[in-house]
């Protein structure tokens, strides 16, 4: 349970069905854990884009009515996680722009390192920019760009920005779809009929009816122009360094990420995590939702038993009224509850995915002891996180990364654990069965790539 | 993952609390899963009561100003599952009214036996009813009883009905709580500071910092009176016959409902299961949430690893927009997703609490089938549900039973699994370690106790 | 513009049209102006009763599905101010209810004066009351009737209710209408097609393309029945005493009520307040919209110029953002806006159909004072309202009703105008061209009828 | 009663008061009339813009925590009408952006004539248009422009635009209002506190307790900064051509309209109407609301009684209910209704204050006849409408403008009227006693200015 780092996006892309803006709507649907503040559609029946966007869940923001004004054989779409700012609605995408060579829209996961210097220069050459998002730089570097071809503009556009970018553009005819060289955040290519789909997660796949055919490569551009082939180019060489914390939190356990399923990495870091991290105790409790697949893998690894000693309430809504004196840690207790019954004077070893800042763990420590636990042994699926990261992840600042600021002994204090203990960098790689040097761990060990 | 059986309500009430209407609105909130449709809560301040009720999720329904306007240190709350009517409103509990000893509100979990005669009864006696309750008879036969006193016109009334009922009652200085002789329906009494707690399940203790003394007996009731202790009145001889699908299906796990733990109860029955209907597999996989205890017991006995094969959606929304044709199965799959990787060529052990239509089942199992599992084994924690509810469950007709339609093997046929077994009657008592005499099991052997 | 008085309600009953519940949504549409909290309508197609009813607007509380769930070839609707109550919903009309004769629903306009003592015989009696309505008296009493027919059990009943009322119920077959003998409330009597329509105001035949053909007289029932002419019964001797308020603000100026159209009744009151009040001046003004016509009449009996000296702003929406030190006044200013240029300098004499509290009458001088008018002279084209309302008008408490606590100087003084005037009650008498017997005038001489 | 011409929008700025958004905010629900589709705010600190809009009623778009959020001493706000587009919320403003000297926010009424040559040029040169808005042009003229300083990029950008504008300019710390030299949209300047106000109409000033100092001419460029006096800066030669069709029908009757009051310009026009088109007849009857003023003169000058023969039903709402076969013209009738009695068998002068496409008036005539008028003689307050606005009016085409394709015999025949007349452009003109050369007559002549 988690609400200190969060995924910033998900995009989609649909060419060449005669239902493509239906399919878009469904397959941000089953990206909604993704970002959940805004969503938006744009697209293309070969003369004109259009495009609709809002504040909202994707089943907020969208009617059978809306879906029928996006028309067209081709479609891209875009969920979003934000921090509510003055002027929300125009930080959602796709971003879409009239330039020289007509409409185009775009939409982005991810984060430019370098985007702050880019918008500079830009805006000393005259150029305005109506919003606060990244994506806005590449419009005006394509429409800037000397090239004649929108396909060569892109080029120009991508070479010029540095850091994260899975993306998708719209223009009067065709659908492109470009990755990173590093290939940090996911991009999977699936078939559907005659068409094609990109998704950040192959779940879009599966409920749509798509058949996953590989991942978008990094540094790889695609070209989709009807009645022929994708099209594909290489535009940057290739330096793979997935997100490892698509596997550790943010993917659907359903999902295909990086080519690999992420229930069984999930289930592979606990496995690790048992082996690394033993400890005599009654049963394993996942904290749920995150972290049952570690929990069942720490349990079939260590052969004490699985328990859901922690259960997860469904009817949550929003309230906003304020607890009486009675009720302490109302907000983590109206999504979490022990079973009492279970775990009284039991001795516990809790599964989580991670700690961020510290607050949620004391909470659920507290909880499961005055629920009666003889102990809770706090074991995390992943390394401490101590550095924030500039790729597309909302994390906070170091200050408030507990990890960053505090020994593992400090924050066992803090929590109010008896135990605790997390997944070395090296057993986490393990667990996704690759040489390190293809993911990113900067959140984890502070190396950064560029 | 069930959407054909349905408790029809939760209860609540509070007293001596500065703050009741705001202890019932959190109970309530825990109590959402027993009905969604309606809430309201009547409060009392020892000169008037207040109503507030509605359509809609216990969020929904109040606010903060709302809940200030419901004064008083006396409180008691519904939430209601309802078919929808032309006045459904009208159908939403408390039921409030006037009569010649004052005001008085009523809330009810359970289904009246006789209710059709008595409300015949009292029209041809010239009583009016504005709603379709069951409840609104009950004050009628407390507004014609004879006594002079509530406390006697209640358990005149009381004498007057049969089916299942737990009740609890408000009048201007008092709070009574009532549960018919069978004690079908769960009500727990738990404590709160200097005040009192009752509710359907304990899971509403938790969150509201009570703490659960005992259940309010069959056949008993409590009367509250401030600065008093509760008092205690036999009016039935107790003849228990508790609903087994609290254990089997409604319940939240980490609730105490006829006194014992619903999580373990649900785990026992999977142990059974798996001791009765033992098959050779490579996983065991519950239908989230549901089968999630069960299926843990069905793996520690078995030694079968348990898996979560199938991950449950939680941004799912209501969507009103038509699927195109490649997406079939759309309702389960928006819902239910399984990890393709883990279970391709796998053969499942399946385990669901119940099969009602058989429709959803299906579902199921074809789509594990179309993920790539090699065999797909249902096993069901209770057995063939073949007759519907008269004390307070919304069952289907017995037309709509698969299981009063078709035998095991057809069944199994029909849900296109490789085989179905349910736990047995025997094995369920067992589960719940009771002599079957404690329960009643009407809906799987059509033994209705009046 | 009256923010003080308020009717309480309007009723419609539309009997033999295909569409019946459809031209009781538009009638009661056409009669918002005379309740805006909440709606409803009951249908019958010869077998049940449908019923919706809900807080708004008309247009708020149904939709074409809804209006389609309230099937059948009869209707009655009901729009009703009321103050806001816990259980304002409750409250809402129509009164459905089951009883020994089947299923009846119920709407009322008016308010019965032995509400509270029939309410008290009835609870001795047993009955309970779910709502604070008089309304539900009189199920009650047709449900206890010792009489075999409806027809007679509503005469029963209505024997034994006092004060004013214009009713129209609806049985399985049948619908009925009765009013009064003295009439306080309207109720017209027209025909649709094949069909017939009561309504409060003739303003909702129009709008349905209905023709007028007289009014339910004071003291008849009217039985409507398939495939037979209405009967007409004379259940209690007519007495006639319209509620002169109709005419002077309530009723719609397009509408006829109590036979003779209000347009221009209120038109003669401006012409016999000129004859009784005149003052030298430069322009006449009204009070917009009520004050118009009788500035009309004040205009032309007089000969000083009518102009639009204060207009009306129709963009209102409610907003809750306090207002900045600068603005005074600021609700009647959003509503109501003086043309500065026209009035600058001139002498006024401004029109309203009442005073009430006063505050209102006091923020128009002012505003009028600033924007520069020399002289203020307040000409009402009723008497002094000194009396409250006991047959169905919403009316302060005698204490602040300024009328009924200040002479006519010290009102002048008051709300700061130059002179006030208002009209006698036998002027009044003489604009509606009636002996005054007819009319109730109550709210301006005290006289109550009963 | 019309729905055929509109108002494209208004503005407001604030400058130097502690409550800037908040005034801001009053401002525009006064000018609610000009727009109703979008409204926005944008506030200044004197360090950051904040700006927020969104589709809606001003009252909707705000409540009390946005504008909170408005912070600062100045602010600028908009109203729109627009038709409803893809992304129609990207059309709002203030339009705000990022450039080489900060941030900017720009309000926009008018409409620019060689918008499209503009767009065009700067998309050559590498600009991006993320709105369909002309506004949007502005910003790039400023981003792109050589000089230093803000206020001579203004000069620079408004220099190379052509056609309506009344502009007012938010930067970090100055506010600027700029008209265009043919003063085509309104734009007056006020005084509140230490502060000042300009606003498309002086209605907003009364209701804010602003006083007006006079209009912002011209060709006129103010500029507010903190600490002096606004400064004045001539940027075009003045050539007066102001939409006459603001003292028509847009404005406000209240509101001073370059220089003079509406309602009495109105009523002028029925005055010269009764001069130039008299005609026997028992009553004038206005066409609520426009047609009032000019009925009130009508009726003076010619000595035949005014009458609101046509009554104007506030309780309106959205239907969105199905008439039935009996209802015919429901919309016109939902909004207007006749005063049957008072008009029957009379010969009527109905006056409006235009025609555009003829529709509603036929509704209206044949209303008035089915009413029993003995005969409707349509006599319109300005000139036939032959041909469409370019300057900021959002007309229909020529083709359907019932006068550019009909002679007036003809629109008399289809309206269905006993006779009809315009009034001339020569007594147009001299009703707002100015030589015509000060007045864009285009919409009634054809001849443009530029």
């Amino acid at each position: 349970m988690r609400q200190s780092l969060n995924e910033k996006c998900a995009v989609v892309g649909i060419f060449n069905h005669v239902e493509a803006s239906k399919l878009a709507y469904f397959s941000l649907h089953s990206l909604q854990h993704r970002g959940q503040e805004a969503a938006g559609i744009s697209s293309g029946d070969g003369e004109r884009l259009h495009t609709i966007k809002d504040r909202g869940l994707v089943t907020q923001v969208f009617d059978e009515q809306k879906l029928a004004t996006l028309k067209g054989h081709m479609a891209i779409g875009h969920t979003r996680y934000s921090t509510a700012g003055d002027d929300s609605i125009l930080d959602a995408q796709p971003v879409h722009a009239n330039y020289d060579l007509g409409q185009i829209s775009i939409v982005h996961n991810g984060n430019l390192t370098n985007a702050q210097e880019v918008r500079n220069k830009l805006i000393k050459e005259g150029a305005i920019f109506q919003s606060s998002m990244d994506t806005e730089n590449l419009i005006h570097l394509i429409a800037r760009s000397n090239q004649g071809k929108l396909k060569d503009r892109i080029i120009d556009a991508v070479k010029q920005i540095e850091g994260a970018f899975s993306l998708v553009f719209l223009s009067r005819s065709k659908m492109f779809a470009v990755r990173d060289r590093f290939g940090f955040r996911p991009l999977a290519l699936g078939r559907i009929g005659e068409g094609y789909v990109v998704a950040s997660e192959t779940c879009a796949f599966d409920l749509i009816g798509a058949t996953y055919i590989r991942d978008v490569e990094p540094g790889e551009m695609l070209i989709f122009e009807k009645g022929k082939a994708p099209q594909s180019l290489k535009i940057f060489d290739a330096m793979p360094k997935h997100c490892i914390f698509e596997y550790v939190y943010f993917a659907r356990p359903d999902s295909e990420v990086f080519g690999k399923n992420v229930y069984q990495k999930r289930k592979n870091m606990g496995v690790q995590l048992a082996k690394e991290q033993p400890i005599e105790a009654d049963m394993v409790v996942p904290v749920p939702d995150g972290g049952v697949p570690a929990a069942i893998g720490y349990s079939q690894e260590s052969g004490i038993p699985y328990e859901m000693g922690i259960m997860r309430n469904h009817y949550i809504g929003r309230t906003f009224i304020e607890p009486t004196q009675e009720m302490r840690d109302l907000k983590v207790k109206m999504k979490l509850s022990p079973i009492r019954e279970l775990i009284e004077g039991k001795r516990l070893i809790v599964i989580d995915d991670s700690i961020v800042r510290g607050t949620t763990s004391r909470r659920i420590v507290r909880m499961l002891k005055e629920a009666g636990a003889a102990e809770v042994h706090m074991r995390i699926s992943s390394p401490p996180t101590t550095d924030p990261c500039f790729y597309g992840v909302d994390t906070p600042n170091k200050e408030k990364l507990i990890a960053a600021n505090m020994s593992i002994d400090e924050i066992c204090h803090y929590i109010e654990a008896d135990s605790l203990a997390f997944l070395s960098t090296e057993a986490l790689m393990r667990s996704v069965r690759a040489e390190g040097s293809e993911y990113c761990t900067a959140c984890f060990t502070g190396e950064y790539i560029v």
